[in-house]
């Protein structure tokens, strides 16, 4: 089907407003009479709070109000609430609040906050999940019983396990006895951090009229985020109203509740006054959230000829000091942890241990990006121990379209093959690589993966045309710098027949727009698509029924094009302005409704048991690499990645380019630079001088490629790109590595230090 | 059947945040980089603007931006576009705005204004309509023909008729022969003010990036508003966002264009900074809006038994300089000169002219009031001369149900039977009055009416039930203080089966609420309430059909209740928060629409011709009143008045009577003490201390009756009160004071001069 503005690299909504710097991101939220908002941090990982002495902040002018933990007794966490906004007689974490102020100035605030005295209790900590899941570890939340949490939650009681869960299909031990060969490998893979542009950041506004708080911030689900915040706080959700700010980047770290908790916190005392809290670049890096660190144990048994026949998967995941959304991240990661490969025989267990470090939480990928590190690294082990060529053993277990998933899901819109094939044709895979010089050599590696989407969940949207034609798409899907509001509109206008131009998309207001899951688990373009496609047809229905009315006409015989009416047989008929005008001549408006819930989808249908599983759509990837190791210094220098995306179908090719590349950067950013310097739970480096993050200087060629296996359900085909773009990076380079020297990486990042150990202890 | 919350005097919603002070009125509105704009005003009513020089306002510190009219060339108008944002080459009034400052203080501004320079030449004015329509007078709009104007506004090429319309039925001319008595008599109706507590006031930024507005003001109907806007500067609606803020008084007065001009045009040249416009009291009472002043002739033939035959009416009203609401105005206002009456034949002429003066406007009654003064007061003339008792002549010529309406339409509804009797038997009609005392003259006197609404006009809303069953009920119908979402909430809860202080209302914002008409001619019980209505019935089923699954029952054998879930025969099974909770596990919230238009209603089936007389609900109301005139100094003191007005169905009792003691108020001080003393175009007493407005002193014993003839398309039956509420007092005021001492006074406001005057010139 032809299509005018579906495919095509039309410019983002939002351009204009953020390279003239008119966006306001929750950084630049200011309010009459706003307050600025400080928080003073504890010094120890883990600590009893004996005493806080708060009257020296008194003494600094235009300080306006001065809170610790037992002021604002609450605890939050969308899974298991076990994080007090404020520490109430107990640390957890270097960096965890303590005590908070808010003053007429953030220089007040902050010279406030300096003079709390806190007098403080040491308790022994535990840094390291294996520390912390062993025998007579110190513990973290020896209270867990009394947390509020899901019911998928379970956790080991005496223990620092936060959850633990497993899954397995199959028999295991037979497939291992069946099995030629059995591999056992253990990789771990660091925290990082999000490192977006715009650090927390937060403001709120409280009633002491009717207890109501108004939230503005860069929340990444802003429907979630109002009921997570009603839930802690035991209020109605109508009493919690979330604006949506811009946002300077989320990847994840704006998926809960951070800079929100002590602005809230200060607001509920401020007087009816607003109170801003910003995040330094410091708090950022050491008291916001990070990405999950993992160890993960792989026992994979293949045959001969490289048929994967079983695997075991032990897994375990360093929470930091407290749940967030470590419970899903970690279970739905470890799912995927088999790969984008038919294995007959499966286990895994997946345990998340509480640890006395900053919070790990969502980040891009969701789970996915850790398992892929394994999976993918492991796949290169088998594929040079058997001599096999990696492609080749790729391509012979990976799913194809209708395979089933090992919940039993028949696969639709499966492009995997083709971005193996396209991702290694572009790196020159199996042509020969120049040769060795001096002390630099050159290797080629892949890596592939599968992620799905959080399933099922709703997206509703209502398309509002006014009387002069000018469209208002109203959703809560947060545009977090991807584009969303772009492909939307684009999708809007090709159901309804108008130019994208016509139609605006303003940001959310929980109190006035429709419900949304979020921004998330690289949902929105299918779910909020799909709903955004049903609206804009009913759109165009209607447009057609009342031109149909006013230009006298069968409206079966009319079109919409470009905001045009067509007759058939007629040609041009009249414009939507002019119909409309006369339609609502007393006012008025055409108002559509469009929900799409995967809940119910025949795509669904599977296995007894395994629904949990079940995804709407699945994404598929493969990065190829070419790196050149300097065998002397142990610098990796990656050259080129070629990153083939099966998006279903691309809304806008362009946008679908741009986070391509933009993964592509961040995940040879955490393999090869990011790390955090950590000494007794101190983060050393908490500044970007410090922190290192790739820059411009050290990137590769990237050369982003779309691959559009067409998705029956998603709207025009499409499904999401988001996530698994960030996720082949880190083995491929690996596996490139390996390729190079001989030597393999088990642990990231993949430093210098690390090359140049390997190389040593390998002889090489 | 019984109702939980209809007819129930439940506090006001915004009650809380009213008397506490948290309102934001359209005054308080406080933004980041907010400008303070001012306005230079013409001194002459009549000129030529010859040149000017604004550099002298560029020497006053944090001087940000001065615009004259060529600046931001643009005309405004709902009805007619002939009002300049800022006069460009020609001023028309007193108070016309010529130039504008935006400065970082009101008070830099203030002076910079008072900086800029203006030569003018000065052009004959024209004060008095009957001057205006004369021959040869000055011309306001030489241009008429070149102004957009909606298709219904004929106007007079070359003279000052801004609008001229006429309706007849029947044969008056064989009507007045077939007469045994022919009454012919000219009546005068004054302007006043609205004199809201908050004066007009609005907020605008512009956006340099997208050319888009966002005007913060308490706007009577924003979405009649952002399309005004959007056709002015000829830009598409969806670029202009009104933000509805609170409304400290309307009375018509918020119902078009006022601050919001100089606002916008101040913004556009503000560079993104938003600049607040805020009327000064002088400002309000001679550069806002005013009721229309009219003089209005009424011919009226009647048989002797008091027989209402025909009636011929010659209207000419007082547009002021330019349109605004005028059209509309004086036209819905002309039909009703006929009074709830059976009248055979008709006939009816209305001109608008222009005069240079302040803007008249809609003013609470539309025109009614003005009718209702002139109609009634010749039916207490037409009594006293059949010697026919004034509420027998009314008994015996007034509409009751079923009685078609001049239009032809068959009238529902219809309690003005009982309003007569109700409010004459309050204030003792018929039994004898205390007899006079020195100087003081007692009378009684009765006046009654009918208004319609604006028809056919739509209004729609959502009803979004949260997860936990607290909700948010959507509308653009805009609370202006008389209870609007009080009453909505209470519909809502009714029709939904829960308790009205578990919905909020938020106020309105167009780029995210839904169409309304507007808080305008009574409308919004009955419009919005019919719209609420439905959306909350769609919610109680989409409830019961989600309690159905979640308990295993079949819905209909449930009933929702103040918010608890009840199977028959079994009794209490949930709460809705459990049922929504176990529903909406992965998030979700019910989103319901209700849309109401009057368009297609069976009511409105009429005979050929006159639909546009179609009223989709019609209230009637009663006044009958008690006074004391001193004869002495002419000071006529009101008693009692006893003020009966057929609702419908009281959603609210507290609030009908609010309503009625309030427009009470507004009609006794409007009749007594209000008027704008003038001299040459200038408003001499241009401050609340000088411009008397009736005072707590002033007031009689007030007695609201409240008449419950139920509509059967209104919501519960409820049909509307805030216009009609205004328009009785006057007559009825007019009427006992002939009762008192047998002079009439034919022209408002009733002084102690007139009074003294009339009585020496009858010899009394």
């Amino acid at each position: 089907m032809e299509t005018s503005y579906i495919g095509k690299s039309i410019p983002r909504l939002d351009a204009l407003d953020k390279v003239t710097g008119r966006a306001v991101y929750s950084v630049d939220v200011d309010l009459p009479g706003m307050l600025h908002g400080a928080v003073l941090r504890s010094p120890y990982p883990h600590a009893r709070i004996v005493e806080i002495d708060p009257s020296g902040a008194w003494e600094i002018q235009g300080v306006r109000v001065v809170i610790t933990g037992k002021d604002f007794p609450f605890t939050h966490g969308g899974m298991i609430k076990d994080q007090p906004f404020i520490a109430i007689d107990r640390v957890r974490f270097i960096g965890e609040a303590v005590a908070a102020v808010a003053a007429e100035t953030e220089a007040a605030a902050q010279d406030a906050v300096a003079r709390i005295r806190v007098r403080y209790e040491e308790l022994p900590a535990v840094f390291d999940p294996k520390d912390a899941v062993a025998e007579g570890a110190p513990l973290l939340h020896e209270q867990q019983a009394e947390y509020r949490r899901g019911p998928n939650y379970q956790y080991v009681p005496g223990t620092n396990i936060c959850t633990i869960r497993s899954f397995a299909k199959g028999d295991v031990q037979a497939g291992f006895a069946e099995a030629d060969e059995v591999f056992e490998d253990e990789f771990y893979i660091h925290a990082v951090a999000h490192t977006p542009m715009e650090t927390h950041a937060a403001a709120a506004q409280h009633s002491p009229v009717d207890g109501s708080y108004v939230v503005w911030s860069a929340s990444d689900g802003p429907h979630r985020r109002n009921k997570e915040l009603a839930d802690a706080l035991g209020i109605p959700i109508n009493k919690v109203r979330i604006l949506t700010t811009d946002a300077g980047g989320g990847f994840g770290g704006k998926g809960t509740i951070v800079a929100e908790a002590p602005a809230v916190a200060l607001a509920r005392f401020a007087g009816g006054r607003p109170v801003r809290v910003v995040f330094s670049r410091e708090e950022e890096l050491s008291a916001s959230q990070t990405r999950h660190a993992a160890y993960l144990r792989l026992k994979t048994g293949v045959n001969r000829d490289g048929t994967l026949i079983a695997r075991s998967a032990d897994l375990l995941w360093d929470k930091g000091a407290y749940a967030s959304k470590g419970p899903e991240v970690t279970y739905r990661g470890a799912l995927t942890i088999f790969g984008p490969y038919r294995i007959a025989h499966l286990e895994v267990r997946t345990r998340l241990a509480y640890t006395n470090k900053q919070i790990a939480g969502a980040y891009r990928g969701f789970g996915t990006t850790q398992v892929t590190w394994a999976c993918e690294s492991q796949m290169d082990i088998i594929a040079h121990r058997l001599g096999i060529d990696p492609l080749e053993l790729r391509l012979k277990n990976c799913l194809v379209e209708n395979d089933r998933y090992i919940n039993g899901q028949v696969m639709r819109g499966v492009g995997l093959t083709e971005t193996l094939e396209r991702a290694s044709r572009e790196i020159g895979w199996g042509t020969p690589k120049s040769p060795a010089s001096g002390v630099l050599r050159r290797g080629r590696g892949i890596a592939t993966m599968l992620k799905g989407t959080v399933t099922p969940t709703s997206s509703q949207c209502t398309i509002n045309v006014n009387q002069d034609g000018s469209i208002i798409l109203l959703t809560s899907a947060v545009e977090v710098g991807a584009g969303q509001k772009t492909v939307l509109a684009q999708i809007a206008a090709e159901a309804i027949g108008v130019d994208p131009s016509s139609i605006i998309v303003p940001n959310s207001d929980t109190l006035k727009s429709p419900f949304d899951y979020g921004t998330t688990s690289s949902r929105v373009t299918y779910h909020n698509g799909n709903a955004v496609r049903l609206a804009g047809e009913k759109v165009r229905r209607r447009i057609l029924e009342i031109a149909g009315e006013i230009l006298k006409t069968d409206p079966a015989r009319l079109s919409l094009s470009c905001g045009r009416i067509f007759e058939e047989g007629v040609g041009e008929r009249a414009g939507l302005k002019e119909v409309l005008s006369q339609k609502f001549v007393r006012g008025g408006m055409i108002w559509e409704e469009g929900f799409y819930t995967a809940s119910g989808s025949p795509l669904l249908k599977a296995d007894q048991g395994l629904q949990a599983m079940s995804s709407i759509f699945w994404m598929f990837a493969t990065h190829a690499v070419e790196v050149e190791v300097d065998i002397e210094t142990g610098v990796v220098k990656v050259l080129k990645i070629a990153a083939a995306h099966d998006v279903g179908r691309a809304i806008n090719p362009m946008l679908c380019e741009q986070q391509i590349e933009g993964s592509v950067i961040m995940g040879l950013s955490n393999t090869l630079l990011e790390e955090f310097k950590m000494e007794n739970g101190r983060v050393l480096n908490n500044t970007l001088a410090d922190y290192k993050v790739a820059t411009m200087m050290d990137l590769p060629e990237i050369v982003p490629i779309i691959v559009e296996a067409r998705h029956p359900e998603g709207p025009f085909g499409a499904k999401g790109i988001g996530e698994p773009a960030a996720a082949p990076a880190a083995p491929a380079i690996a596996n490139a590595v390996f390729d190079a020297i001989g030597v393999r990486i088990k642990d990231l990042p993949i430093t210098p230090e690390k090359i140049r150990a390997a190389l040593k202890s390998s002889g090489k």
